[in-house]
């Protein structure tokens, strides 16, 4: 089997695991990490939310820090979290190594221009790959949600946004929602997509948004004293293309709060409870 | 005032804090955290839990990975975690840079052995110089509760035994209840308090609670698959000398857990719980 358990430990009555794994889409070796809840069987599969993470993390920020681990146990929620670029000596780097492209900056696109284009297909991980992975290893359902923060955040929203048939909900805090007019976005995108910005919107969640016909339910935590959403995210500009398009997506400003897990940990209570809602249709609609 | 604000962060409508200041006890510039649950004001101050970590900690892994503040900021409670030794460029380090001595090695003992005694003096640290220092500048009572984990486990239980008059209740995950006796104990005792072995039992759990007429409640979680636990802790060490003495420790072995904060997160909510009963008597008790 194309994968190797280097870590477990138990928590709240499930387990957290970590894998590595050679990857044929990013074309190197990959760590994961995974949650599976108590009641998680191969009689009984449960189903997965990805949680995409932010600039400069890997697979274990989420796990160690966001708290999710209660919530999702009693839930009976699996949760999956990839990292956050290729990785490996093989793999280009920023030339000025910066935090935000590059290593742990892969932005959740499939970079056409070289020397990106050989590793840096997180896309395709993330929608193809990874799911294909989790749902032959382990007790899983194929029914999926999504969420992430910051980077990952954009990650979870477009992904989510151009794949209803496989994430039933989308979730993000603090999301960059509009990348191709944000430093972030416009640095990452000219690297690993090339200079004709029309490429760009296929990655930005305010243009594709304008695109579909219909959403799934979407819920968006900003803190409030998050001194990167100015300049870096812009949540406001998603709830604005929303509007113009007769879509619904609930953005709650947290007031006080900045762009750290502490604020994750803080309300990943709700977002799982909101995914909850969905991955376990009620019986009385059935 | 000596006291600096290094960081801050609104989590779970309560604060997270990071300062830093002169220790006069420690003879260095220390770090230290503190959550403060969102109902604590100057008019009404709230009960401090003292969280003491182990081995290689800063003031940051409780903080960042125990999932403690939910609980926390419900019952009212608020937490301050020092750093685990004395720091600095001019304070001794294991001269192998081993990472169970020496910096973030401190045992919460008052070393009498040259070159440690000018600084590892985390005993009179935790006992005198921090409480003070927190009760002068925070919204916080003089009731307080002690807990630990590992090495710092050892610190609640030796510390709270010792000051019945200070802590009101003692916690302890994974605690080494018996240093004079394990190789940890052992290499750092030697060292921080020379060879006479008479001294080390002021600083050993299972010599202290044999002395004891009365101890405060305590709680012990200890996982069941900690690969530490034969070697190093031995709780049932504490157990035998309680039963011996008449005394009662609930002593909770957890199967299948192991020595990390994944741990620690699936029952700080039980050991929060247990430090709010005697953080507030009930008023029925009045």
């Amino acid at each position: 089997m194309n994968l190797t358990n280097i870590s477990q430990a138990k928590v709240f009555g499930g387990w957290h695991k970590q894998y590595t794994h050679s990857s044929s889409d990013l074309n190197c070796d990959m760590r994961f990490a995974i949650f599976l809840p108590p009641n998680a069987t191969k009689e009984s599969p449960v189903p997965v939310m990805y949680w995409l993470s932010g600039l400069t993390c890997t697979d274990e920020n989420f796990m160690q820090k966001a708290g999710a681990f209660r919530k999702a146990a009693e839930l009976g929620i699996a949760i999956v979290t990839p990292d956050t670029s290729p990785r490996g000596d093989d793999v280009p780097d920023d030339p000025e190594q910066a935090y935000d492209f590059g290593l742990g900056a892969g932005f959740y696109l499939n970079a056409t221009q070289k020397p990106w284009d050989q590793h840096y297909q997180m896309y395709s991980y993330v929608v193809d790959e990874l799911p294909k992975l989790i749902e032959a290893h382990f007790p899983v359902t194929t029914k999926r949600a999504i969420s992430g923060h910051s980077m990952g955040g954009h990650g979870a929203l477009t992904i989510g946004l151009k794949h209803p048939e496989l994430f039933c909900s989308i979730s993000a805090f603090s999301p960059i929602v509009n990348p191709m007019t944000c430093p972030w976005g416009q640095k990452a995108f000219s690297h690993y997509l090339g200079s004709d910005r029309a490429t760009w919107a296929d990655y930005d969640s305010v243009e594709l948004l304008k695109k579909q016909s219909a959403i799934q339910p979407i819920l968006i935590d900003q803190g409030g004293s998050d001194h990167f959403s100015e300049e870096q995210l812009q949540p406001e500009k998603l709830i604005a293309a929303a509007e113009q398009t007769g879509h619904v997506i609930e953005l709650r400003m947290q007031a006080g709060y900045d762009h750290s897990y502490y604020f994750i940990q803080s309300f990943i209570d709700d977002h799982l409870a909101f995914h909850a809602a969905h991955l376990f249709p009620s019986s009385e609609e059935d």
